[in-house]
């Protein structure tokens, strides 16, 4: 869709307006429900739905297979019709996520931080729901259950609007899920899956204020950019992961060489994969040949500074050089995705914050030390979401946090920041408690 | 400002326009320096600026005078200058406020719920600034220290647009403020006054994410409306008060007329003070004429529906029966901040619940009540910022909450939710500490 489609072209008076107007509204509805049902209600649903997921394999696969042919004779590309495909396994992983889900404690209605104030009333916060929202995702129907899941655990009502290529298989997915609500005495339009292919329905879904609290936007960066600047309620959001490793003095060299290498080339596509690494100068010498000859062995480009390639190309085998080029200031706020990584040397510690706080996409960094104090300083002063020590910045992740289950990382400061499990889609409101107290 | 001119009329070349893309550059490299300052420095400077302020008196009366002389000649209405006037008492309270900011605990650092995960690495959350904050308020001058102070303990910088009426004001006391920061060390830039009264200024001070994490907006709805539209970044807003109690069956009568009366006749123009009355039809008989002889004394113009009327008519002295109107479906919806309170008899929990949250602000509503499943029942569903048993909802303030201080109050779920403390001004972000551990 071009960029004023989304904002512009929006009938109020068209068939997809009153679709996603009664839609809202249903959510609006639901959601209240859903919010004060019990966590034994929950569970049932989500237990209820495990159930649904294994026992209709087939239709599933079926209605995947619709999905898969049409995007076959469409021409997708092959990593796209994997992404689409529905197996038996990842239904198996999905169903295992909602027993996950149903087994974790509930935290709505927890009440933290009850003090006695002077006036004699206690004061405290308790964890809601945050209403109603609104998820916009691409290929991958699995995500059907993942947000349907977590809006169940997490008391909030969802309107779900997947990829159009997916729509076969997210509706048969979404049916499970209703019949799981309904089973479970909850409304069945506490989670609503759009419909109708046409995207107008975007255009409306991130412009209902009056029933929608929160866009969760996941697909390529130029969808989220445009659903961030025309949506008319708040959006959780992450658009860049350009993280990095700084390898700083004193450090334990065979670990940063293992979490350096961990952190590139165990996955080059998620966003917590480093794109970065930062080299304090004193240590480049020890530590860069033995990274440069693991990079180059993997075929990983490595843009670097001057010093870096002079330093490297002493080390790394003649075979490797090729794989040596020297970095453009571009490099510095580049999310390759890929087999390449760019590498500096810096002076130390301030150094190495000074350029991650400018380059960096606030997502993830982490710093291999031995020094307590640059640890504590890496930690309060690297301006991003989650900041690490001596560990591989592929941990930031909701599992991996503990947080079990994730709709998404937050590159933003406001709300939710970093993995976004179940407490993100909630918020704290102030209950007081008192005997009749009156402010004099 | 018309409507258009925030938005559309900015030049990006004007002085204005280079004046506030300095002074954001400048808060943006102060709020590094001051986000890593240790408690004590920052407690440093907020005693400093409480010792300015009372040895400062005689010039912050000179410069204040200018204020209410131009604001004489130009026909300012008497509460408007009476709000504008900077009393020896109300220095005094601004500069206790300082030494109690200086007092409570410093949040900046702590780390919460550090728990090991099955990998090895743990993981917490370290709870650090926004960044930089722009508030925009109307006349008190007062305001200027209660958001320098705040920024100053929350480890914020902020940018400081007060009315233009209060400009002399506001720039003496800004310069108070920007000598204790360099007295403590503190970088300057750290708390700026936009020193123009033009209202370009607001347009670009809003429209700066580079620079600007967050508005927040006090004064009118207009003002706040405007300015949450235009906004290129979050707002923390709040735009009504339309409060309710509930009265319940059972309740204590007497605590019940006691909170009615202290919600509505204590002060009219909080936003904290009730609107609306709702009361269990089971307990009208005795409730309502207890409270309807009190607002009557007090000169309380009562809207009520058809039974509360006809219940009010026969019981409350004939002089005070003009005091008794019809309520239209629009006082439901009215914040009056006024004299003038809407009644009406509800079935009892479920009817109250619902009414509230259909035409409430989602400020503050409280019930009274002896009955535990209606109080739950009622904190739960109750979709408002602070939910109130038994006590007045004149008490959602961020002091009588406990908070120290308050920057405003929210209405929206999103980040910060009911007063706005210290807390309300940071951003929790995810600390990983592990030993070498990489993702398998």
């Amino acid at each position: 869709m071009n960029a004023p489609d989304l904002k512009n072209a929006l009938s109020q008076d068209s068939e997809v307006a009153h679709l996603m107007n009664a839609m809202g509204l249903q959510a609006k509805v639901a959601s209240a429900q859903v919010a004060r049902a019990s966590a034994a209600i929950k569970n049932k649903a989500l237990l209820a739905l495990a159930g649904l997921l294994r026992q209709n394999l087939a239709p599933l696969e079926a209605s995947n297979q619709l999905d898969l042919e049409r995007a076959t004779a469409a021409g997708l590309a092959a990593p796209l019709l994997d992404r689409l495909k529905l197996t038996p396994k990842i239904i198996e992983t999905v169903a295992i996520g909602c027993e996950q889900l149903a087994a974790m404690p509930d935290v709505i209605g927890e009440i933290i931080g009850m003090k006695e104030q002077p006036s004699g009333i206690r004061v405290g916060q308790m964890r809601v729901p945050i209403g109603v929202f609104g998820m916009i995702y691409e290929s991958r129907p699995n995500v059907t259950i993942e947000a349907a899941s977590l809006a169940i655990k997490s008391g909030n009502a969802c309107i779900l609007r997947g990829g159009s290529e997916a729509i076969e298989s997210n509706k048969a997915l979404a049916a499970l899920v209703q019949h799981a609500l309904t089973a479970a005495g909850l409304p069945a339009d506490a989670v609503q899956l759009v419909p109708t292919t046409d995207r107008e329905a975007v255009g409306h879904l991130i412009a209902m204020p009056q029933y929608v609290d929160v866009i969760i936007p996941r697909g390529g960066k130029g969808l989220i950019e445009r659903i961030s600047r025309d949506a008319k309620v708040p959006v959780i959001k992450h658009l860049d992961g350009n993280c990095h490793v700084y390898v700083d003095d004193p450090c334990d060299i065979a670990m940063a060489v293992k979490v350096a290498d961990n952190a590139k080339t165990s996955k080059y596509s998620p966003c917590n994969a480093s794109e970065g690494l930062l080299v304090a100068r004193s240590v480049a010498a020890e530590f860069l040949p033995k990274i440069g000859a693991i990079y180059a062995a993997k075929g990983v480009e490595m843009r670097c500074d001057e010093a870096t390639a002079r330093v490297l190309r002493a080390h790394v085998a003649i075979e490797s050089v090729a794989n040596i080029v020297l970095a453009t200031e571009d490099d510095w706020y580049e999310e390759y995705l890929a087999p390449i990584i760019s590498i500096k040397l810096v002076e130390g510690i301030d150094e190495a914050i000074e350029h991650i706080n400018k380059y960096s996409s606030h997502h993830t960094d982490a710093i291999i030390t031995r020094d307590h104090i640059h640890a504590q300083r890496f930690l309060r002063e690297v301006d991003s979401a989650s900041v690490m020590v001596n560990a591989s910045t592929r941990f930031a992740d909701g599992f991996e946090f503990g947080l079990g289950a994730e709709i998404g990382i937050s590159t933003d400061k406001f709300h939710a920041r970093g993995p976004v499990g179940i407490e993100g889609l909630t918020s704290l409101k102030y209950v007081v408690l008192g005997n009749g107290e009156v402010r004099l």
